[in-house]
């Protein structure tokens, strides 16, 4: 998976919330360490208001849990905390993940209270993994939910991932700009990601190689030369239109290039890509891009489109990288269900004040309902893990708090949306390279109608439960104090 | 520095924009390898809109520094990019950082426009270090800035970051607690943070704990049990009033704890706090406190306050270590002179159509200009790095748009914030361990006056530039096409 050797730290073992850590010394020294439970990572709302979001970072959780173990060095700075027994210390010494975990493959739409990972596991290790897994799964989630809005903004232009020098930290960058790339985007600027993870990488020049010649036409001419193949010229060191473009001409004619490119970087991007356009047309080179850039996000470059601006490529830097505009993905990780001494799954529940709160218990399944005409995704049912539905017949599913909303499918294929990671700590999952997760995404996000990929105010895409299931949560909400 | 062998990757030269390589082998090319080159890096806006911000960062650019060198591997990955000539890739293999950088100390506080960390070097190697200098100081400055607004919020009482599970990637989480804690937090549920920078680290209970017992009580009391010394119980799994606190003061007398805790993570934390606090006392313990978690920021947490709240500390997660509503530090690497074959100095300007855009040329040092009597900052004055005013003699400094905007300090000693961190290549600086930065930073926000410290419309600190220094770049103003 890894292009380079050694680049990532060998095991992440140590990055987790302390409490992690004082639950799991509490669990082995109170007879609970091998009780058997089942924890969902679960998110609830969808960043900037939209219809779905875009699970990734299941490559991440696998090379974690693969590499899991406390090293000597580990275990004597958890000594020196001062608050575990040696008994738990030596038990680390061989700690190892030999649970079960189920996921959402990367690159599937996911919506807001469906389970996109589940863990099965003795309660030290299923409690242990939660820090790894939301943060890994919430990044590049977050990352790849926010490209999708961008690349679907751009209607089939490319989209390069420019955020490298904005990203919150070394991992933010590099996987931030693998998990945009799964999102859609075309290319990166971060060229660690290309060696890590084959994302393409590309670049051209900064205002600092403008600057470093004595003229703009020097700078450009140098350029040209050295790149005759892939020249793209940054056009606005000094004035776009009065110097960037008639410079750029000229050393595109002297070098009899083609096929370059230009990039504008400030002032009235859908203005001067029309003029640039026309002065560049107009000396014959037809050929020649215009690539924009400059705090875009999905709706700057959707008023881009709308206003008609001559663009053939954005790069996007800090709004997508960090995801600017929603810079969190709540995803949380909730215990839904313990195994007694006899292996029956007992449901647990986490009740809340707030109902939206108010947890979905039980081992669960989720499948994907398409409607078989058009292959478009309607709706996601939850079941309970044991059910077998029938889905020969027609499918009544109901709204989980309006249950007077009712809907029936006849002509549907269901689909399981959770497949087996992990089984008794063995990994049982070939993970796909990242070009073929990003081709999936977008025929995942192909199949979700137009009204839930709308920015705003999106068609709410049902997400209801199992009659079966959503007798359970009823039962534990009426008999639970 | 890391207490932890091996666990970031041994060096990070390959994450760095594609476009600095690019430009590198067309420096290369073009007999430009070996101008030397003067960058800056300089930040425009504070975060948040407040009165300053905090630098952080430096330590991880010096480790990125010491360890940057191509491997065999990666000169194979950039000859597969097909637009490096070999006598390039031949000059990769022994590349390393040969010049000069200076830096702000790390805790500093540090206004826009002026340089916070200078590169003079060989312009390949200054312009490929650009993406990671940028990179880690955004970031780290970034999350110090929201830390210290967090901290001062707070008026004195602990502020805790939990943040992990949501940070942008591992080094978000880690790199994050760390600046967190340079900016004043006091500790971090993140282990590793603890294990390698010495954040301390702790933590108690998820709900999930109080779940995996058949009741509340049994959850407190086996926990009371195990940490006798530290238990801190998390009191709204079911109901805070109702439930929550009678069980944990059931439990706290059971084991006779005194010194105990416990945490409110939902609800109306003002309300239910003023409650808690009148249980706790009435049953005779005003040695539990009450620490408060959930969504907390700045704002909320003044608003806790203002409101009375009966709160001992604050957990602070997702909205801290992602700086949620400022979630980009948008510092910028910008040339700013190269040397001729003499070895004069020749200032660069980048000009814009955006006033606010124009940099600021030439190589430069600051002073902070400090009131004797009160040992309070007044005012930054940048200069040129050959200039040595007297500052023995009053000092009357200007504003450099509203010339007419004066001001003369008479009783005040001038400090220099740029110190040598490497030279010819070779690290001069010892760094500091967090500890110390963090008690650095304290004392030098004390010394700001609190009109720089509010949080909304907060004095604008004054920035000004020399005589000598405003006379250059208005020559280059006027000249420059």
């Amino acid at each position: 998976m890894n292009g380079k050797n050694n680049f990532w730290a060998e095991n992440y073992t140590m990055l987790f919330d302390f409490y992690e850590l004082t639950m799991g010394n509490g669990y082995f020294n109170s007879g609970k360490a091998h009780q058997i439970s089942y924890f969902d990572m679960f998110f609830r709302d969808i960043p900037d208001g939209g219809g779905f979001a875009i699970a990734a970072g299941l490559q991440q959780v696998i090379d974690y849990i693969e590499n899991l173990r406390f090293t000597e060095e580990d275990i004597d700075f958890l000594r020196s905390k001062g608050c575990f027994t040696e008994e738990f210390l030596n038990y680390l010494r061989t700690f190892r993940f030999t649970g079960d975990i189920w996921a959402v493959p990367e690159g599937t739409p996911i919506f807001p209270k469906e389970p996109i990972l589940v863990v099965r596991a003795p309660a030290i290790e299923a409690q242990f993994v939660e820090t790894f897994i939301l943060l890994t799964v919430n990044h590049q989630s977050l990352i790849a939910t926010k490209a999708n809005r961008i690349v679907r903004a751009a209607c089939g232009k490319p989209v390069s991932e420019f955020g490298s020098r904005r990203a919150q930290g070394t991992a933010g960058a590099i996987l931030g700009a693998r998990a945009a790339y799964i999102g859609g985007a075309s290319s990166t600027a971060c060229a660690i990601a290309d060696q890590l993870y084959g994302v393409p990488a590309s670049g051209t020049m900064a205002h600092s190689w403008v600057q470093m010649f004595d003229t703009e036409y020097e700078a450009f001419d140098t350029y040209c030369r050295i790149y005759p193949d892939s020249a793209t010229l940054l056009v606005d060191t000094y004035n776009v239109l009065k110097s960037g473009i008639p410079n750029a001409i000229k050393a595109f004619k002297a070098h009899g290039i083609e096929k370059g490119g230009i990039r504008i970087d400030s002032g009235d991007i859908a203005y001067l890509s029309r003029k640039a356009r026309k002065m560049l047309d107009e000396a014959g080179m037809p050929g020649i891009k215009i690539i924009v850039s400059n705090s875009l996000d999905e709706y700057i470059i959707r008023d881009l489109m709308q206003q008609d601006a001559k663009i053939d490529a954005f790069g996007v830097g800090e709004r997508m990288i960090t995801s600017k505009s929603t810079p969190v993905f709540g995803g949380v990780y909730k215990l839904v269900a313990v195994e007694d001494s006899e292996g029956k799954v007992i449901p647990k529940i986490k009740i809340s004040e707030n109902a939206g709160k108010i947890t979905t218990p039980h081992f669960k399944k989720v499948y994907r309902i398409f409607e078989k005409d058009t292959g478009k995704a309607n709706a996601d049912l939850i079941c309970l893990a044991s059910e077998t539905p029938d889905f020969t017949k027609p499918l009544t599913i109901f709204d989980p708090v309006y249950t007077w909303k009712r809907k029936t499918y006849e002509n549907y294929e269901a689909k399981e949306l959770l497949l087996p990671i992990f089984k008794d700590g063995k990994r049982v999952y070939d993970s796909p390279t990242t070009a073929e997760i990003r081709n999936y995404c977008a025929g995942e996000v192909a199949k979700l109608w137009d009204e839930v990929k709308r920015f705003e105010n999106p068609h709410t895409y049902y997400v209801d439960l199992s009659e079966n299931l959503w007798q359970i949560k009823q039962d534990l909400l009426g008999g639970k104090r």
